[in-house]
Parts: structure tokens; sequence; C-alpha cells
């Protein structure tokens, strides 16, 4: 309806395939007649004063007026030093929660059927803590920080997720047998957040448990909610049952709405320009994007079409099991838009 | 032959259905004519002076003179600040290598086929460390230690066992981009070793990378080693593939020799003592045991008849399939194991 605020949203396109799977999104926003403006912006990052690292202030303006920003995979800096763009993001905008939905898709076959779970990574401190010292000549530490309050924070979240998504079961997923204290407060925190939502069910489990139950049978999971670490890696293990990261969404998620979705996989150079790429987990972030920013009918109607294409078979890319182009496989996820 | 040297080997039975699964190990080593003796003892841990946990000293010395052990599962110990006897089993006799062999079981049906893979864990440092501290209130640090000796004893470990087992590559698993200083010496002394091991191939691969690509392609791995939890975690995740612990065979290996084998699943209260438990993995733990002390002819005598007796699925117990009781499955294997 034109009466609908248009809402910016920040572009990242990023290296290799990302501005042809960009474009495809871009398209089928089109054809579904989301009400967005689209502002591109490059996140090459610079060195800031006093030698660090961050991201051009045209992309941090950008996103700090948008809040909301969509992007596709960035190449891995080879400057000594310099930050993985990924973590630096996370930084910048505090995006604290990344999201992860799994869920097994039609028409396309793998090992499992029926996945249907979400993983809610804390996505600041952890392992990933960025603080190593030498302590004597070939002895190494590393520092995992675990804070009460981002635990709490993150708890919350996947609680809160949980409830606007119709989920019924949240799972702490930690070694506190092992990490007594830091593990120990993680596992505290989402307890006590627990108490407050009764209408979801909560249950912990450690890592390893996890895992094994996993690859068994993960169709007993729904939400689970980790530290930092074990969220990197089981978010890239469920993307795995479901068939990989090229058809897997995610997003991250701050405070007030500061939002960025992505698609997780690599800039695929050996295939970069040459129209074959495929772009459903774009497509599906964008999706995640829509309900985030509350246009529901929209990130319906993406989602179906995206869903049906694959699942008709006739016209999917390559890794798909189909021959069709990237153009291909958009304009028929645009013309089922139409259609709906 | 009656001139063969009996070997002494220490017998943990453990808790739950760790005696029953225990005594249908002994009667098949009986059946396969296996020139052991066993030394029965309890690893219940004592306090000993200065309040220390220790495992009781007739365990010890058993453990000390015979140099091998066999283990079943253990109840995990409620006392506060009790620790987990597998740990200080680990670290009494400095067991720093964890193998667990991953072999699809023809017979025992899973979302996989032909994987055939050898995790091995560094099971001595790490995540494990068990140094924590509270900075302030709600602030929580735990450390990761890392060495250098610890890194390149378990690279050449697994070298070692992937030349003496006719494996031909070893992935070093790690999350050096995070991690850049301890998992970066990890990694460091693995490509070292490397070196050394030009008959093995070496490959590197990111932590989430390898989940992701295990539960899609399992057989493009061969044996990884990684830091202690990576370990655990990868451990568990690649049992899942083949069956999960109930048929996983895992070894704890140390300097000079000594090694304890277990089976690494629970007690399984519920069934204990009405002979229904599988004694699959600790039957296989001890065929690697076998291997280990030099005995390959009863080794692969009795890992035929129970790959056999599982392959025929007329006698197995109820988790693989079957209706038999425990003792039924045991003399299925141990008739097997004379007639070979
Ligand atoms: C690129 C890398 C730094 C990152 C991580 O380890 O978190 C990636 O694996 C991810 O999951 O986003
Ligand atoms: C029991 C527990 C302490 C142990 C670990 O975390 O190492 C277990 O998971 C294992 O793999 O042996």
């Amino acid at each position: 309806p034109q009466d609908e605020m248009i809402k910016t949203i920040t572009l990242i396109p990023g290296d290799g395939i990302g501005p042809e799977i960009s474009s495809a999104v871009m398209k089928i926003f089109d054809a579904a007649k989301v009400p967005v403006h689209w502002e591109e912006r490059n996140v090459t990052a610079i060195k800031g004063p006093g030698g660090k690292w961050m991201i051009p202030p045209e992309a941090k303006e950008s996103m700090d007026k948008s809040k909301i920003g969509l992007k596709g995979p960035l190449k891995t800096p080879i400057a000594a030093g310099h930050p993985s763009m990924n973590l630096l993001l996370r930084k910048t905008f505090d995006l604290y929660a990344n999201v992860r939905p799994c869920v097994s898709i039609e028409g396309y076959k793998t090992a499992y059927s029926d996945v249907d779970l979400v993983t809610i990574r804390e996505n600041t401190e952890g392992e990933y803590s960025g603080i190593e010292h030498v302590i004597v000549d070939g002895v190494v530490q590393s520092i995992k920080l675990i804070t009460e309050d981002a635990s709490r924070r993150i708890a919350e979240f996947a609680f809160e997720y949980a409830r606007s998504n119709q989920r019924s079961t949240v799972t702490a997923v930690h070694k506190a047998n092992i990490m007594r204290m830091s593990d120990g407060l993680f596992l505290k925190k989402c307890r006590e957040v627990a108490e407050n939502y009764k209408d979801i069910k909560f249950t912990e489990m450690y890592l390893d448990t996890v895992c094994l139950n996993m690859v068994q049978e993960p169709t007993q999971f729904d939400v689970l909610v980790m530290p930092n670490l074990y969220g990197d890696i089981l978010s890239d293990l469920c993307a795995g049952l479901i068939g990989g990261l090229g058809v897997t969404p995610s997003g991250n998620i701050g405070a007030n709405g500061v939002a960025i979705f992505e698609s997780v996989h690599g800039t695929a150079p050996d295939i970069a320009g040459k129209d074959l790429a495929n772009p459903t987990a774009l497509l599906l972030s964008a999706v995640m994007m829509l309900r985030h920013m509350g246009l529901h009918e929209q990130s319906r109607k993406i989602q179906t079409a995206c869903y049906d294409t694959i699942q008709d078979k006739k016209v999917v890319t390559k890794d798909l099991g189909g021959n069709a182009k990237c153009s291909e496989f958009t304009d028929e996820i645009c013309r089922r838009v139409r259609d709906l």
C-alpha cells in the first residue's frame, strides 16, 4: 500500500559472488513490492586514529541511521593484524545475538528431514575475547570471558525469541562440568531467566551430548542458546544437516532493533561474475530481516516462493541439483512471488 | 600357546552396567584364549593428604605395575568439589592422548555409511586447565592453556598413529583465526611435526568447518588431531555418526605404553543388573587394548566375531535392533570367536 513508510536498508553486497546474489535479492524484493530503499555501502576496513581498524564512516553512518543491514560474503582480509570483518561488524554495532534457523528444505535432500531448530549464539565474548598472552616461552593462555550481563542478555533474547516465534523449548548448551565458573555463570543466568518464562520449557545439555544427539536425531531440538564458540560450532554443524551454508540464513541482532542479516557462506571467487551463484542463503537472511522489521506478509511471500522454487526443482542452480543460472532462478522466484 | 607370557590388565568394572559388560568382555577373552590375567580394582576417589582427591592406592599401584587398564562406565560423583573420575584418571597417569576410532558398523544402520576416521584429542590441557577466576562481580575468566610441549607431543602421537595404522592423512582441527596465539601455537607444532612425516598428508581445518563437513560427508576424513575441548565435541559427534557411545571404543594413552581403554557411555542405571546391556563399546575398547599390547591375532578374532554377530542381527541386544540378553549376545560372540 502506498501509504506504507519506505524503510532504508544498508546493503553491504560484499565480495566475490556478493554483488550477484545481492542483485538477486533486490530484484525479488521489487517483485514482492517490499517498501524499502537500499543504501549500498562498502565495508572494507580502514585504519582509524591510533591505528585501530574500523569500518568506513559512510557504512557506519548508514547503519546508525537505518539500523538494519543486509550483507553478502566478505573476503578474509590478508593484511597482518587485520580483524575479521564479520567480527568487527558484530563489535561495532554490539550485535550480541547470532540467530540461525535451520529448517529442512523440501526438495533438497540431505541425510536428515524435518529439522526445525534455531541456534542462538552469544556473539560478543567467551572465547572470542581476543585476550591472549605468552606466560613463558612455549606456554600460552587464551582467556574465555563470561559475564553476567551478556549471559542474561542472551538468555533473555533466546526466551523472547522462542515466545514470539511460537517455539516451545529453550536448551542451554554448556560445559559447566568442566568450566564450572564461566559456563557455570552462563548456565545460572539461563536458569534464572527461565523462571520468567513459564510458558517455555527449559532444558540444559552438555555441548558434547548435544553434538552426539544432533547427528542422531536433530528433530528433538528446538531453540538452543549458548556461549560464543559453542555457537560457532553448533550453527555450522546444524547448517550441515539441512544442506550447508548455501541455504542457511543468519541474523546478528543488537539492542534497539539494530541488526545485520547475512549469508555466512564464502565469496566463491571461482564462480564469481558467472551468473552461477545460489542466492538462497542471502535471500532467506533477507526474509528473516523482513520478519524482524515487521513486514510479515512480504516475508512469507518471498519465503514461500523460494521454497516452492527449490522444491519444484525445475529452475534451480547447480548446487541445488539443477542447471539454472542465478538470474533464471531469481526470475522464477520473482514470477512465483507475483503470483502469490 | 602356553609359552606366551601372561600379561596383567587392571580391570575397573565401574558402576551400573559396568560389572555386566566387564564380565562379558572377560568371557569373550577366555573364549579367544587371550593370555591375560585380570586384576580388578575399584576407583572410587578418596581424599588424600591435604584434602586432594586421588584414586585409591590399590588401583594406582595396580595400574603402575600393569600399565594397562580396561574401564567400564563410572557414575558422576556428586560430592561438592569432587572431580570427574575420568579426568582424575587421565591426570593421574598422564594419559595425554584420547583416541577414538569411529568406523561404520555393517548391519547397524545410521544416516551414514563407510565412516572410517579416528579422532585424536589432546587430553591434558586446553580448556580443561581448571584455572578460572572471578575478575569482578559478574565477570569470570576461564583460562585455556596451550603449551608447546603438549602440542608437539599430541601431534607426534597423531602422525605415529597414522603411520602405524596405515592411514594417509592427518587433519589439524583448530580456531587459530580466533585464538591466534593458543590455537596458533597448537597449529604451528602440528605443521612442524608434519615435516617429519612426509609419507602422511597433512591438512588443517577450522573446527566449525570440520563440523559442517563432518555431517555432510564424513568419509572425507581420516585422522583428526585437536586440542582438548574440540576433541571432546568432535569425538562425541563422530560417535553419533556410527551409532552412538554404545558402539564406540575409546583409548587414553600416555607415555611408556601406559593406557586405559574405556567405554564412554553412561552407567545406564535403569537397566543395570537386568542382563540387558550392550557390551560392544567396552569390547571394542578391549580390542583396541589388545592391538596396543601387540596381541593382534586375538584382537582381530574378537573384532570379527563382534562385527559378524551385529551384522547377522540374529542374536543382538535391544539397542542393536534385536532382543537378545547381554549374556546371549556374549555367548554368540564367544561361539564365533572359537570358530575363527
Ligand atoms: C569468520 C569467523 C571469524 C566467524 C567466527 O568464527 O565466528 C565465522 O566462523 C562465523 O561463524 O561467523
Ligand atoms: C565426563 C567428562 C568430564 C568428559 C569430558 O568432558 O572430557 C567426557 O565428556 C569425555 O569425553 O570423556
